[in-house]
């Protein structure tokens, strides 16, 4: 031990994380203490109105001076749960300047700027830290950074968004639609008024972001990833997978890839993707979340656990904050954020994927053909091919093989051009 | 970086596990440079036979002799791959007191001397560190001990040997007896030629009193735990768990109860158990391992993957190694073991379980109430009773509500001298 004065904590942000890692702070404080090695204080609570009252925070501890509270020479460490790019980005950087270490739940802010906070860290010699950046209180980026130190990860691919996970299982479970599940999940809280950046798979993309940066010791940031949400998933799209054995689940996939000509790549992609029902990530119910990790030497490993809330996020953030403080009581870091590999980022198009795709097709010969012919010439080989009459023609259920992204979603498209086929009804990707 | 001396590794033992080790260090050595921050360089390889080749191993690195090699002044971390308990005590404690940072795979050694070792690491202030004793490949002592440290664990409950799930798995889906399954294992290569410490449940003993020991910060040695194996699960066991529901699984269960007088306690336990079909443990196939904990905060997280083998152990032995490395040239130390909660260990007696009782009991009327008094004179509560006519009197199965396991086990010693059973055949705790 350095020296005995407590360990300062500046909290920014009193949300329902805020409040969460506040009160779990003050209950657990006598644990703490032990872990650490050393006492721990929280000298202020920066909000928007500090003249308002906060439930069982004194009002000295209140302040709406973020800089000035991260500044303080009795702060040590910062947790910023706050939420939004720019504002967050300003103080955690002034806090980083200023030799604070840091643990923040902002997945946004991370995947976005990871690149300038991780490199303020390393100036200053002190932690960074954001567990709860990514699937809440399930320990993965930790595991990442250390206990899969000693191997190499070939691909992560998991469900991070527990309310797309919610409506997608409520749309599985009673065959409603999606308007009617988003509906649901707003009611019961699992979606936000505004579910933009939930259903259109931001939020999801920069966890992709963040879990391919810490896999592959490679700078991979929200702009990389290819995000496709699940707005336009039907009743039956749901009911066709069902049928054909899958379930759809929003996937963010992050692989290291080998192009055309050699050269190892890295992939960060999120859409909704076809998963056979027989694989652990099928079973992943509710607004539950769960990361399945692909290693050279461990092999396939899975995580699961809730992906949300208060009590889970501060979970991760009060983990984080004991190791920082660990740290500041004895010395040494944490390994930060590694991209010495610097792998060059894959295209989309150049991504090899699977397809699934639900056709209406005429019902006459020589259709299945004209369709085959259009897989043939690109060199996608097919895997399954199911045809059966429908009411005014027949419909053809295609399954590839995996093949370039580029030339299955030409293949697609050129399908719906055809005049063997009257429409392409889904056209989902499957993993597994 | 504190210097630019490599930092220098003995490797003792060049078993399964050991071989990958040492095979995976060469092949990843220009990765952990990176995550290090320096080099890293193996100075000798001990074994019992040094004259006898080791493929890839030049032969001037291997020795008889692992006190001296331990000793070297250019040997900063030790490995210990090697088995047993006393032989790798004397020189793991060798190493430590000689300011070297250990790593060890040996879950046996650390569950029975754990308090020895950890004070020895503690007084020459170096690592000890050993994810690959419970779970191989599985981050989960890692997760207990960091992500984990800002949360209080209630319980951990695991699948944490292979040779068991195997083996019971494969009863569950062929109907196979015990023998035929264990025999199978064995040709396959999941059991060992004597596999009394897979199959009585001691080296899941081992397991449990690790896990306990990291999840409640409390001392738990293998003498501690409650220990009871699979070799007396016949087919009928499996087949009837089946008609109810259940998958029997051998299960390491440790948690913190409450006693009679309200005083909190561990309490850390081995055997099978029936888990309902719908209970994420139950989908845990052949050699698999899972590990669940239900934290405070974070709520339930489970860990999933291989528990066994040369490259999953490597993988965690190696995270382990970049870690001890990471601290040897930035400074600072892992969080170690802490026992600083040091709450009492319960009897098994008075730990709270739930029974499966299956019996042949008199078809005539009164039985039912005979058996039932049984239950209600000591307290126990019933969830659900079973009666249904066989060959010569009738069938009744039993689930009991929670009740002190000595109260449990006393009533079904007393069921088998009642007149009105004819015989307890199966006899199973329950969990989830």
């Amino acid at each position: 031990m350095t020296d005995s004065k407590p360990v300062g904590v500046a909290l920014l942000g009193y949300g329902t994380v805020g409040e969460a890692v506040y009160r779990l702070l003050a209950e657990n404080r006598h644990h703490f203490v032990q872990r650490i090695g050393g006492d721990i204080e929280v000298r202020g609570v920066a909000v928007n109105d500090a003249s308002k009252p906060r439930d069982g925070v004194p009002a000295e501890l209140l302040t709406d001076d973020a800089v000035g509270l991260v500044e303080r020479d009795d702060v040590d460490i910062v947790v910023e749960v706050i939420g939004g790019i720019d504002y967050p980005r300003e103080i955690v950087l002034k806090a980083l300047q200023a030799g604070k270490s840091v643990v923040t739940a902002n997945k946004a802010l991370v995947a976005a700027h990871s690149a300038e906070l991780a490199a303020a860290a390393d100036e200053a010699g002190v932690d960074l830290y954001y567990e709860a950046a990514v699937a809440a209180a399930i320990p993965v980026l930790g595991p990442l950074r250390r206990s899969l130190a000693g191997d190499q990860v070939k691909s992560v691919m998991g469900i991070v968004n527990g309310t797309t996970n919610f409506i997608l299982d409520a749309m599985e479970s009673t065959g409603a639609s999606y308007d009617e599940m988003l509906a649901e999940a707003m009611r019961l809280g699992y979606a936000e008024a505004d579910p933009t950046a939930d259903v259109e798979g931001h939020d999801a993309a920069s966890k992709a972001a963040i879990l391919a940066s810490l896999a592959f010791h490679t700078r991979v940031s929200y702009d990389d990833v290819y995000c496709e949400g699940i707005s336009h998933i039907t009743a039956e799209d749901i009911e066709a997978a069902k049928t054909a054995g899958y379930v759809i689940k929003l996937l963010a996939i992050c692989e290291r890839i080998v192009d055309a000509e050699g050269v190892e790549k890295v992939s960060a992609r999120v859409h909704p993707t076809l998963v056979p029902k027989d694989h652990p990530l099928a079973s992943v119910k509710k607004s539950f979340n769960a990361i399945f990790v692909d290693a050279e030497a461990a092999g396939q490993l899975m995580f699961y656990g809730n992906g949300a809330g208060g009590n889970p996020t501060a979970s991760a953030v009060l983990g984080d904050l004991v190791g920082a403080a660990r740290n500041k009581v004895h010395g040494g870091r944490a390994p930060g954020e590694s991209t010495y590999a610097n792998l060059p980022l894959a295209d989309f198009g150049e991504v090899p994927t699977r397809y699934h795709l639900d056709m209406e097709v005429n019902d006459r010969v020589g259709v299945l053909a004209d369709v085959a012919q259009q897989f043939a010439q690109r060199g996608i080989s097919l895997l399954t091919v199911r045809q059966e009459g429908s009411d005014n023609g027949a419909r053809l259920v295609v399954v590839t093989h995996a093949a370039r992204e580029a030339d299955l979603a030409d293949t697609a498209e050129s399908l719906k051009s055809l005049d063997a086929v009257k429409s392409v009804n889904n056209v989902i990707r499957l993993e597994g």
